[in-house]
C-alpha cells in the first residue's frame, strides 16, 4: 500500500505540480517568480511576494539536491535567487514583503517571515552550488532573524506596555526549521543550541490535556494573559511543529520529546478535524468561543499537506497502524478537494463545507512550497526500505 | 408600508439593539466598552478596540441628540469618552488600535481610522453637551487625519518606490463623513471645501459602465497600475459612499453628482448581489479574477445595513418604486440571516451560503455602530412626512 502512495505522490510531484510552476511562474523578463496564478496558470497579479520568492528558490534547490540534479531545476532556483538578492533587502538589511514586477519595494510587513524564506532559499541554493557567499549571507540573515524576533522594534513594531511578551509558536517553528537546515550545511554547535531551545519552547506551548501545541504561550518567566490568544489553536501549525520536532530529534536528545511530538500530531488531528464536513479547520478557539479571524472555519490546503507528511513520518517512526487510517482519511480529503485533475498544482481555499472559494493555484501567501515539499518529503519517507 | 418598516426599525433599535449594548458592553470598572461579545452578550475578549470605542461614543451621543435626550444615553457616551481621552493617543498624538482592558496600549495600526472614529465620538459628544474642549480636539484631530492620509509615513507606513500613490475610496469616504458632521457643528468654509474635494474624489472612483465606485483610483495627475487593486470592488463601501454623497449634496452643489450617487447605489447592488445564494458579497474582483482576500465571498452584516439605509434614502429622494423592491429584498435577507430574535443586536458573519460562521455580536471590528446607525437614520427618513 505504501508503494502505491509513493508512486502516486511521485507522479503528482514530477508530472503535475513541478511542471505547473515551471510553465507558469517564471518571469524570464524581469526575474523572479509570478505566484498569483489562476487555475490555468494565468497571472492575475505581477507583484513578487517575498515569502514565496524565497520558498520557490528553496523548493527548486531542494528538488535539485534531493530528487534529481536536473540543470533546469537549478536554473529555476537561480532565476529567483538573483532577483531577491538584487531587490529584497531594504537599506537596513531587512526584508520587504512584496516588490513590483521589476523589483521596486511595494510593502514592508513588520514580521520576520520574509527573511526566513529568503534565508532558506539562499541556504539550499548554496548547498546545491557550493556558493560560499550564499551560505554566508544565509547565516548572517539567520542571526538577524533571531534578533528581530527578540526585538520586534527593529522591524518597526513598537513594543507597547499593554502587549506583554508572549511566545509565538510560529517563531519557535521557524527558528527550529532554519536551525535544522543550517546544521546540515554548517555544523556549528550554536545551531544545536537553537534546536534545544526550540524543544524547550515547544514544551511551553504543549497542552497535555488536549495533546496539541497552543499558538501562544507564556514567555520565559512570565504569564500569558487570558483572552483570545491564550485560547488560539492553529491545527496546521501545531502539526507542522510536531514533524519539525521529530526531525530535530535526529540531532538533539530530549527526554519525552518524541512522545510529545507524536501525541501532538495525533491530538491536533483529533481536535482540528471537522466531524461534520471533514477537513482540518484553519483556526480554532479551544474553548469554542468566537475567533477574531473571519477565515477560521475555512479549509486550507496547507494544514492538510503538513498533516499528510506528519502521519507518513509518524508511521515510519512507529509502525503503528493508526497513522495509516489518518493517512487514508487525509489523502482522500485532499484528493477530493484540492487536487486539480486538469491543470496541475492544488487549489488552496475551501469554505467549511469544502466548496472552493477561490479558483487560484497561487496568491500572496500560496506559492511553490507546501504541496511539492510535502510530496517530496513523503515519497522520500515512503521509499525508505 | 413605510410606516410598518418605521415601526419595526424603531422597535429593533430601541428594544433589541441599544439595550444589548447597554446591558453587556459597559465596563463600569475600568471604563470604556467591551465589544467582543458573544451571542448572549458574554465577553470573550476584554481588550478595548479603538475604532469601536469611538464609534460607540458617537452612537450614544447621536441617540441622545437625535432620538431622545435620555440621560442614560449620555452617560454611556461619557463612559467611553473619558476612557479614550485618557488612554487612546500616543505621545505623538496618534491613535492606538487597541488597548488592554485598563487602557494600556496593545497595538498600533498604520492606518488613520482609529482617529476617524475618535474624532467623530468627540464631535457628537461635544454637540450633545456643548463641551468646547471636545469640539476643539475633534477639529484638531480632523486636520491631523487629513495630514496622515496625505503623508502615511507619519503613521510609520514607509513610502516605497514600488507603491505609487493611489486614491483610496475609504479615505475619500471618511473625509467626507467627517466634514459633513463638522460643518453641522462648526460651519467653517474649509469643511465645504473638503466636501467638494470628496465629490471630486468620488468621481475619480466612479466606473460609469458598471455604475459603481471602485475601491482604488488613479491619484490626481497620476495613473493606477493594472492589478488586483485596479479591479477591486467593495460593494458595502461603494454603497456607503453613495449615501454619503447624497448627504453632502445638501451642503454643496455639484452637477450630476446626485445622479452618479443614485446610479452607484443601484449599480453596486446589481453587481454586488449574489444571484445564487442572495446577499451582498464582501469583496469582488470586477473581472472575476481571484481576490487576494480569503473572506471575499462571505456575507457580512454591514454592507447590508449600508444598503438598507441607502435605498430608504434613495426612495425618499426620488419616490421611484424600484428602490422599494430593493428595500424588501435587503430587509428579508437581513432579517433572515443577521437578526437574532433571542438576544438582540445582529450577528455579523455568514459564509457565501448564508450560514453563520461566527456566533458573536461584536469583535475587534464589529461594535455598536452599523446596526443602530442604519436603524436610526432609516427611521428618521421613513418618518419624514
Amino acid at each position: 500500500m505504501l508503494e502505491r502512495y509513493a508512486a502516486r505522490y511521485r507522479h503528482e510531484l514530477v508530472e503535475r505540480v513541478v511542471p505547473f510552476w515551471m510553465q507558469h511562474s517564471l518571469d524570464r523578463q524581469a526575474g523572479g517568480y509570478f505566484t498569483c496564478l489562476d487555475r490555468d496558470g494565468s497571472v492575475y497579479d505581477t507583484r513578487k511576494y517575498l515569502w514565496l520568492q524565497g520558498r520557490q528558490v528553496w523548493m527548486f534547490s531542494r528538488l535539485y539536491n534531493e530528487l534529481e540534479p536536473r540543470s533546469d531545476y537549478l536554473d529555476v532556483a537561480a532565476l529567483g535567487l538573483r532577483f531577491i538578492r538584487a531587490h529584497a533587502r531594504d537599506p537596513q538589511g531587512r526584508l520587504y514583503f512584496s516588490l513590483t514586477r521589476d523589483g521596486r519595494p511595494a510593502f514592508f510587513q513588520r514580521k520576520p517571515y520574509a527573511a526566513v524564506f529568503y534565508m532558506m532559499g539562499l541556504l539550499e541554493y548554496g548547498r546545491a552550488t557550493g556558493d560560499v557567499a550564499c551560505l554566508d549571507e544565509a547565516e548572517e540573515v539567520f542571526w538577524r532573524i533571531v534578533e528581530w524576533i527578540a526585538h520586534p522594534e527593529l522591524l518597526d513594531r513598537p513594543v507597547l506596555a499593554g502587549q506583554p511578551p508572549a511566545s509565538s509558536l510560529a517563531n519557535v517553528m521557524v527558528l527550529a526549521s532554519m536551525a535544522i537546515e543550517l546544521w546540515r550545511v554548517r555544523p556549528d554547535p550554536r545551531y544545536l543550541e537553537v534546536m534545544r531551545q526550540a524543544v524547550a519552547g515547544a514544551r511551553q506551548h504543549y497542552d497535555p490535556e488536549r495533546r496539541l501545541f497552543m499558538e501562544f504561550a507564556a514567555p520565559p518567566g512570565g504569564e500569558l494573559a487570558a483572552g483570545p490568544e491564550a485560547r488560539f489553536f492553529n491545527p496546521g501549525h501545531s502539526i507542522e511543529v510536531g514533524w519539525f520536532l521529530l526531525h530535530l530529534l535526529e540531532f538533539v536528545e530530549a527526554p519525552g520529546a518524541r512522545e510529545m511530538a507524536l501525541d501532538a500530531i495525533e491530538g491536533s488531528l483529533d481536535f482540528g478535524w471537522d466531524r461534520q464536513y471533514g477537513g482540518l479547520f484553519y483556526f480554532m478557539d479551544v474553548e469554542g468561543r468566537p475567533t477574531l479571524q473571519l477565515e477560521s472555519s475555512m479549509k486550507l490546503w496547507w494544514p492538510h499537506t503538513e498533516a499528510l507528511y506528519a502521519v507518513v513520518l509518524a508511521y515510519r517512526l512507529t509502525g503503528q497502524a493508526g497513522w495509516l487510517e489518518w493517512l487514508e482519511r487525509l489523502d482522500t480529503y485532499a484528493w477530493s478537494h484540492f487536487v486539480d485533475p486538469e491543470y496541475g498544482e492544488w487549489f488552496g481555499y475551501c469554505d467549511r463545507r469544502g466548496e472552493l472559494t477561490h479558483t487560484c493555484k497561487g496568491g500572496s501567501y500560496k506559492g511553490c512550497f507546501h504541496v511539492p515539499r510535502f510530496l517530496l518529503m513523503s515519497l522520500q519517507r515512503l521509499q525508505e526500505a
